[in-house]
């Protein structure tokens, strides 16, 4: 059993460019990768979000058959968040090209009673102001997931703040972070996003993994550093970071209420890893809907294998 | 007791310009990092290289003082080996703004004859040519590692193909790997220096850390990812991964003769990694000849306490 998760954000249509390909009019939006990948550990996942009346019912019917229950999603006349990206050097830089967010921008976003007592509540990117409100409005959430990237913390700093000192465990891209923190090291990043007063701050760093940070009781430091699943082939990056989140918060509601301890974040966050794996072998969520829990569990395995360190044995070496 | 271990690249005067300061005319080449290192673990290592008349005599006996034995580098008249580069972008970028480099262009590599036999020999970044060439004056290396960048793959492709096949391990940096395997991840980066011959390939992702590929006996692929120690400043990466190679160099060294298990190797690519940060704490050698092998066995604990992965419990985990 695991505890009631509420995923907010985003949920639309991209268009992606890519060196290698392209993808129009498929299924994306943060809620759409997060509230799949936590479907991998919890047992109800409700997402919150808006749609407009041209979001494609297949999608709806896709999200739903994993178990995404959609009664929290509003529906709005005219068209849906929108999104067209383009993907360059190697998948490591993009632009978006266009972004039709009215209706998002627009969302007066209302939390369903029923709702609103979940424990777990997941922000994923989106208007700052919509994911503070998400979050008065689920007072009793003792565990709370944000994420966000630079085009809020440019226009909303302030807001952003605010989303980060409510949240238990925050998240931003690598760049993202180091803007944030007018920072040039992971370390100086992530050691602001904590200052801003979440208990964990995950610094993601895409193709080479992630970077957490904590502090102890006696407030010391503590770091873990996942390395990425080395992908032969990387076809569609985005949603990677959604579905990241979205199986850490899953795992996160498998287990007692209340701020996890450091090593099961470690845990969630390597299971978001190797999740976001999966995510980036297609355009949109293909392969991360098709993702089993066997293929995901064989994955694991092999990961842990490939990032296992050695046994440092400074002893036998000859002049340690 | 240790292999004897042959140290081959450049020594030289290197200018450094950085976002946050420069340094001028300071201690600088492949071999003046990766011997330093290497004596972390072993108990000889000769260089052998070529400096001009103006290299300072305190720099020399610096080396000296750290075990390096000097015998083997030649005098010639006319300046050393001189390198000036300036980085940009957080470090991640860097430009040579001039390298006067005739004395080793010009260099007619002579290994002296007490050392050809040496079992380790580390060919570092330098002309592929006198790479080879030490190699063929070293026939009776069990174990030779090398090292090289974009320069040479672009000029002398060819013969940066025969360094390769002759070496067991072979290093290059992430972007030049993917240059020169025309390749858009580091797994296939990888898997191309694999088929050039080397039992092992080490990708160098620089504050990301490394990734190791190799084959088992049934000829299926092994990978090890490897992070970076996180540094909260970054002062200056030159010799960082000069002085990852040299370490590694230095542990297998410590080793019985021949190649060594990929066990092995995973372990010598962690003490490069750990050794590699100190580096990048000053500018030129500073850091590095002021650490000790305590100091770097604190620093290794605390490495392997921020990348050790979590027990993967998915049977405990309620929906896997």
């Amino acid at each position: 059993m695991s505890l009631p998760l509420l995923v907010t954000g985003t949920i639309g249509i991209d268009t992606i460019l890519t060196p290698g390909g392209r993808a129009d009019g498929v299924l994306g939006g943060s809620v759409s990768f997060a509230a799949v990948a936590a479907l991998l550990f919890a047992d109800r996942v409700d997402a919150v979000s808006i749609i407009g009346e041209d979001f494609p019912a297949h999608y709806e019917a896709a999200l739903e058959a994993k178990g995404v229950c959609m009664k929290g999603v509003e529906r709005k006349k005219g068209p849906s968040f929108a999104w067209t990206g383009e993907y360059f050097d190697n998948m490591n830089k993009r632009r978006t090209v266009c972004a039709n967010d009215a209706v998002m921008l627009e969302w007066n976003v209302h939390v369903p009673e029923p709702l609103r007592n979940h424990p777990v509540l997941v922000c994923c990117c989106m208007v700052p102001a919509q994911q503070l409100k998400c979050m008065e409005q689920c007072p009793d959430a003792a565990l709370v997931l944000s994420d966000s990237m630079d085009k809020w913390l440019r226009r909303q700093p302030e807001l952003l703040d605010a989303v980060i000192s409510r949240s238990h465990i925050t998240m931003m891209n690598e760049d993202e972070a180091k803007e944030y923190a007018q920072a040039s090291t992971v370390m100086e990043a992530g050691e602001f996003l904590l200052s801003k007063g979440a208990a964990y701050a995950v610094v993601k760093q895409g193709e080479y993994g992630a970077t957490l940070l904590g502090r102890d009781a006696g407030g010391n430091l503590r770091i873990f550093r996942c390395p990425a699943y080395p992908l032969k082939t990387l076809v569609d990056p985005t949603g990677a970071g959604d579905t990241f989140l979205g199986a850490l918060a899953g795992y996160l509601s498998t287990l007692p209420p209340g701020l996890p301890p450091f090593e099961e974040v470690k845990r969630g966050i390597v299971y978001g890893t190797v999740a976001a794996s999966f995510t980036c072998e297609s355009f949109s969520a293909d392969a991360l809907l098709s993702m089993t829990k066997e293929t995901f569990r064989r994955r694991l395995e092999e990961y842990a294998e490939m990032c296992r360190l050695p046994d440092i044995r400074l002893s036998s070496a000859s002049a340690c």
